[in-house]
């Protein structure tokens, strides 16, 4: 039976005392491209149109990193360790290379992983996310703090706020996005215990602290990287992919039209071309 | 018989009192894609590989505008009366919707004819440029006075700093660039006069003078526009797309890695990708 986005069994891997949930579809015998999601996200927090569309021609890989979910553990409180537990994660799958998306805090993750591990990550795209001391990162921005402080009569509307600009051909997609984003019915995921959104935001809060030359880490990030956003991202800010792409040796930049911060949920299909044409380039380089 | 970027044989028109030099290849039927060359540039200064990309699936139209080598006429000192003379030659070709791609003077040209024109410019591509009043537009960028003011051996090599970066990657793209753009050997455009580049230099003061909210005026670029540029562009700051994006309301960007000010001549198969994606989404939305 071929898997999707909606069929894939939630199956399970150990790696440094930590039992990973993870799912795993799409066309096998290439470079897997492994999936790092948002803030108190799950696997099922990802678009289905963009997971599928990229499951045509690769194979998809959504964890649930250490305390997130499925998976057992403890959310640790640093960037550097949750890479350290996606490395152990992808390693224990048996895989030697691999492409790594990362999605906001997934984004940091990536980066990390990328710099820690030049020779397991092949090439690294890097989505509404920012650097180290990135601008507004210090903490969440006051537009993130109204919109994940807010109440919704739906749950599912905050993620209306958060990936999309109140336009409303941004809002009309928003809720496209919300529809396919519950098609999957079985086995999805547990909303996160609410002990991950404090050590997430501690996190968050090391990563964005103001320092000295902030951007010099980026240099030792050295495989081809694709940085993406929406030009409006509210939740991190949009100049942080600038000065991703500005301070990355090897990146190439796209910024969407009338998005925020879920830019690619709202042009899944442009997305997944445009990420697919750079997985495609030939080699390391650019 | 099919012409090529190579064959396209120099045609004329008249309008606005000014006998334009044009050349029109590729894919007829759709609608055209008419490009606006840079400073002292002719139509010999395009990319055989992005012309011909293009014209696989539309057709390409080069012209000189007013002033410039093989047309007649005098160069104008404002963006503004260029892109009345862009709209009449397009219009004396008897088109009432085009596509149009502008690279660096040529860009300042599309933004102006695409808001002076709004039913007649259906999609915008603005390359390697800026906007009024940009980061180091006021005069050349000291990189610029330094690479126009050399002396070179070979007179091409002036493009080789002009287009691409000192890295090795770079200059060897280059070296390719500049063996295509000498492939058609027949009925080339003479060099402009002595009298184009202080007229061009004129204009090009005006637009970057520093004024009052200097990028409202990008608010009346209503169409879709695609903004492309280098990572590292020295003659027209890559801050400047950055800028460009921010402030046209339906705007995409796309920088490239380890590239100057002639991404587009750097890449040119992954730009004709990127550009003739967007030129084939729906309509006049994004």
């Amino acid at each position: 039976m071929i898997h999707t986005h909606q069929t894939a069994p939630t199956q399970f891997v150990e790696a440094n005392g930590i039992r990973f949930a993870y799912r795993r579809f799409g066309k096998a015998g290439g470079v897997p491209l492994v999936f790092n999601i948002h803030f108190t996200g799950t696997m099922d927090h990802w678009d289905p149109a963009v997971t599928e569309g990229f499951a045509k021609d690769r194979e998809v890989i959504l964890f649930d990193n250490a305390g997130i979910s499925s998976s057992s553990g403890e959310v640790p409180t640093s960037i550097e360790e949750m890479a350290a537990d996606a490395a152990a994660f992808v390693r224990a799958l048996g895989l030697t290379e691999v492409d790594v998306l990362g999605y906001s805090l997934g984004g940091l993750i990536a980066q990390t992983l990328a710099i820690a591990e030049p020779k397991l990550v092949r090439r690294v795209v890097l989505v509404g996310t920012g650097p180290r001391s990135g601008e507004g990162m210090a903490t969440l921005t006051p537009e993130a703090q109204e919109i994940f402080g807010a109440t919704y009569e739906e749950p599912d509307h905050l993620w209306l706020r958060v990936h999309f600009t109140p336009s409303a051909r941004s809002q009309a997609a928003g809720r496209e996005f919300l529809k396919r984003f519950r098609l999957r019915r079985e086995g999805r995921d547990p909303e996160v215990s609410e002990k991950v959104a404090p050590a997430q935001l501690e996190a968050l809060g090391k990563w964005g602290t103001p320092c000295d030359n902030p951007y010099e880490y980026l240099k030792a990030l050295t495989q081809p990287a694709l940085v993406v956003n929406g030009g409006a991202d509210v939740i991190v800010y949009t100049v942080n992919s600038f000065i991703l792409q500005q301070n990355i040796p090897n990146a190439q930049l796209i910024l969407y039209p009338d998005a925020s911060h879920g830019s690619q949920f709202q042009y899944p299909e442009r997305f997944v071309r445009h990420v697919s044409m750079f997985l495609e380039e030939q080699g390391r380089g650019a």
